[in-house]
């Protein structure tokens, strides 16, 4: 039985007659291949990335695993429509807090039409694309089972993500449901952003292997960060997860390192780094 | 007595009329200021980081040095003009190799005027700087005695510095004078882009830094890349130096980093890393 995921924070989701992605009890999840050119480009980057032997383990498991395209019964009723079926990222977390970062300070790319370059140029320079290197296009961040999980709508989030020194600050407090003017406590910061497998640290191992792989130039691609507040003080490790999703405007590297996603990439870094920086202050 | 250099590779050079830079015995180099914003914006920039006490020696030698602005005879006759005074930084040597590489797939910025983007863009997109992450804007590549200095003329270097992995390579060579068909055999490689103190260990040591600083952003920045052929073999070191240049369109970075110029210099460093690594195969 396919259902409708409850922790979709970016891009379409189904209903309305919109088709969206649909998961499964053992963790698949269904994403609608995108029309044209799109659809076509995330399987060829999904079956060239499975079958690429030079992608070492330690970079495979930032990305969803492929298990293959599937007719199957759509979101929105209009009857079986080709699916890629990935791994579920979230599918083990109860109350996952997730935060969708798209990555790179121009997501359009060359090999685009000119009427997309000019809507992708128009949205970077109004978000904080361009300035920041990446925009944070996707939130839902749990508080309790009393406060429940805050998911902004699409206009609030767009305001919300301006501030992104505050939003990566929310994203790790535990006093998020309080005043606003009340300053985040961060107080998950050094068990979700620190340590040795937290978010910072597995970016970073992102990062040494974006500064040589020149295999993939992944436009206009996002970063998510997963992490479950109960997790927390329960184990060692915060369980805070680091996957790169949509690749419909994945190309060839043809020798060069994707020098776009690696600025932007560097910066969310920094942003984060400062947090923690701030911490032991 | 103020002259104008020999080795000016980018840029306007002076005479016909073209306001042009001047230098003289002492080892200065007199750069015109330009007009409007653009001349306020460099020296405004040499003026901050001139008195800023947050940057490092170890970086602090990338930059030339600033002497503050002086009125001297200008190039073109047109009498005296302001003109920045610089360390000039090939005075010592005699017959240097010089390459002139404007780092950043992005040479404008978001506080530019309207006209401005839309003349870099088409730029960036005509050449290698969108696809690389920079382009190679200036070049003279020293033979010997005998074969004399090569300096493409404009036309013949936008072509050349399509193939910008040839052009590295060819810096590098001995046997550039050769037929065009001969394959740069890239003989100072080890000495001039590898080593503890060569042109890769530099690069590595200013990425370091823009990993870091938010202070500027460095738009439509150069890096230069000089060395003499000469003194190989004579000295341990390749006295290969990398000196930033050109900082007319340099803004604040209010607490990002310089993604864009970071992206770019990180694949540069790819590019020469891979000459390195080549030569060990």
């Amino acid at each position: 039985m396919l259902k409708v995921p409850d922790h979709q924070v970016a891009g379409h989701p189904a209903g309305n007659g919109v088709l969206g992605p649909l998961i499964d009890d053992s963790g698949n999840f269904y994403k609608p291949l995108q029309s044209g050119e799109r659809g076509s480009r995330e399987v060829a980057f999904y079956i060239s990335f499975s079958s690429n032997i030079k992608i070492p383990d330690r970079i495979r498991k930032f990305f969803p695993i492929y298990h293959g395209t599937k007719l199957v019964e759509a979101s929105d009723g209009s009857g079986l429509q080709p699916h890629l079926v990935l791994e579920d990222v979230v599918s083990n977390r109860l109350n996952p807090s997730i935060m969708d970062i798209k990555i790179g300070s121009r997501t359009w790319y060359p090999q685009a039409s000119e009427d997309y370059i000019l809507k992708c140029l128009k949205k970077d320079r109004e978000t904080t694309s361009l300035p920041l290197g990446f925009r944070i296009s996707g939130l839902q961040i749990y508080g309790s089972k009393e406060s429940g999980v805050w998911k902004p709508d699409k206009k609030s989030l767009k305001n919300f993500t301006k501030d992104v020194r505050l939003v990566l600050r929310k994203f790790v407090s535990s006093n998020l449901f309080e005043d606003s003017s009340t300053e985040p406590d961060c107080s998950f910061a050094p068990t979700v952003y620190g340590g040795s497998t937290g978010i910072l640290a597995q970016l970073l191992e992102l990062k040494a292997w974006f500064e040589d792989q020149t295999i993939f130039h992944f436009n206009s691609c996002s970063v998510l960060m997963v992490f479950e507040k109960e997790s927390i003080g329960k184990v060692m490790s915060s369980s805070a997860t680091v996957k790169l999703v949509d690749f419909a405007h994945v190309v060839e590297g043809n020798g060069v390192i994707d020098h776009n996603f690696l600025g932007g990439l560097c910066s969310l870094i920094k942003f984060i780094s400062e947090i923690l920086a701030d911490l032991t202050l």
